[in-house]
């Protein structure tokens, strides 16, 4: 028997998983993310206790087939990560550094928000068929894009990138990136109180929304999901833009499916048909996507997609 | 030695093209397009054409590889060509009776514009190498996605039809394909002539548009590079949403490089450059295009891709 770690680095914890080489998770745990003196110990710590698991199982390195590993923060096609502000990091060789550490030979590395995007693809909404797109609604707003079954990462790794997809050249409000009018700027769960701010301060319709002390996003959509007229005002708002973003999607990819994940998500098929409404009525006939999904797997999408990236395609065939 | 033939039919001509199996064009030609009884006999007359050039060459059945085909329409993956307005074709199963008129096995049929996009990056500007979008500005916007060398054609063959992304929501004009806000509507030959009107009526500048009887976009490109005012307001306005446009196709695919191509392209560098600089400003910094280039294949690009369309890949191995 073969196996397979895939660990998910959060600014809070490292998620680990234990796969066969079929992809069956055989276990999951955490441990902390230590940030202190700029996170120089959570690749030590990860690579601990994945060293701690296979004693306790008994597993020698060469039953392991490789390690898959992602971050908060941009990682290159050479396994450079430039930069995770979660978690202290600069810019250094994320593979190279964990290979060495561990002496294993197969490491891959990828952005988390990409590495989710592949792990819903392969054991989620889509059980690893179809072309998808998924959107993951957070504190920011990321993505990934799914084709022939592979991650399609893009030159610079920042295919998928939706969040910083330009939807509103005039806004004079800059977004985090630096640019202005992008669609982070209103989707995001920071983005949704944005907007219902600015909607609340636009007139004097009552609201429960101005009873609040401090708005978020849930407030906005549980409020709207209950028939408040001026937080599912804002709610039409936030999903005219997304649909519209989703529709200029398909007319560049064209995929089966479009499937959208983050805690935003959790308001559910209320928040996820609206979407799916508006994304038709901007998209191009022919592009229009017809399954329109909530992701399934929650915070265990990263550590699947980790796995992907060692399980997946010919380079796996050739160790096994 | 072994061939292969590729074929552009549009609504004027049908290009035609001799390969050998290395993808050096031998020789081209056209023959007209027979437009009579809703193109009854378009088909037959290329049948005719090609079985003429191997009789010619003395050439035989099997030392014929395949037939690439496009034509101005949607084709999906199944060979079936969804209607051709400028051909007169309705809908039918466009691979199989090319088949079956000539006995060929291997034919393969692609839209034109994406078609025009796969021979540009095999023997264009990128000879084959990286990923690219090219996006076709003509009567229409059309495009194509390159990614790893072969065509994305998505799952509605609806992938790269950049000219349907909406980049005005608020317009209160329809596009011919029946939706509001389209890049077409802005960026195409017709677009451009549509934004200088509007331009035109909106104040009073002097400007030499004013004296022409009719407007073409080449009139608009012209006087913007002699430095008429007007023109080139309106050509920063064209390039501003197509530079916006092609950042947010960055945002979904990063490829290495962005190919304009089309009749407006003729305008060289002077467009060019100008649609950069407003991809830059509106692109997300990781995913800005270095090369952005114009086609070079002009008028043969359509049958180069066909060509591609029988060499590229696995199927094409299998044959030789």
């Amino acid at each position: 028997m073969k196996y397979c770690f895939g660990a998910d680095i959060g600014g809070t914890a490292v998620k680990i998983g234990f796969f066969n080489k079929d992809g069956e998770l055989l276990e999951k745990w955490e441990i902390p993310t230590r940030k202190e003196e700029k996170g120089a110990y959570v690749l030590q710590d990860l690579a601990n206790a994945i060293k701690g698991k296979m004693e306790e199982k008994g597993i020698k390195m060469e039953e392991v087939i490789g390690v898959g590993l992602d971050a908060p923060g941009p990682v290159s096609e050479d396994g450079v990560i430039h930069g995770c502000v979660n978690i202290g990091w600069g810019t250094f060789h994320f593979v190279e550094e964990f290979k060495s550490l561990t002496g294993f030979q197969v490491v891959r590395a990828e952005n988390d928000a990409k590495v989710a995007a592949l792990g819903e693809h392969w054991k989620g909404v889509c059980q690893g068929d179809g072309s998808m797109v998924m959107v993951t609604l957070g504190t920011g707003v990321g993505g990934g894009v799914v084709l022939n079954g592979q991650l399609h990462r893009g030159i610079n790794g920042a295919a998928g990138e939706i969040g910083h997809m330009v939807v509103q050249p005039e806004e004079t409000e800059f977004c985090n990136c630096g640019k202005r009018g992008c669609l982070e700027q209103i989707a995001s769960a920071t983005g949704i109180v944005r907007t219902a701010k600015r909607f609340m301060d636009k007139d004097t319709k009552p609201s429960k929304l101005r009873e609040l002390e401090m708005v978020t996003a849930k407030n906005v959509l549980d409020l709207a999901a209950q028939g408040d007229a001026l937080a599912l005002e804002v709610v039409e708002y936030v999903c005219k833009y997304l649909g519209m973003a989703l529709a200029n999607v398909s007319c560049v990819v064209d995929t089966d499916m479009i499937v959208i994940g983050g805690g935003v998500s959790k308001a559910g098929r209320f928040l996820v048909d609206k979407i799916q409404k508006y994304h038709y009525d901007f998209a191009f006939e022919p592009s229009k996507v017809k399954r329109f999904e909530i992701a399934k797997l929650g915070n265990d999408a990263g550590i699947y997609g980790c796995a992907r990236l060692i399980l997946e395609g010919k380079v796996t065939e050739n160790h096994l």
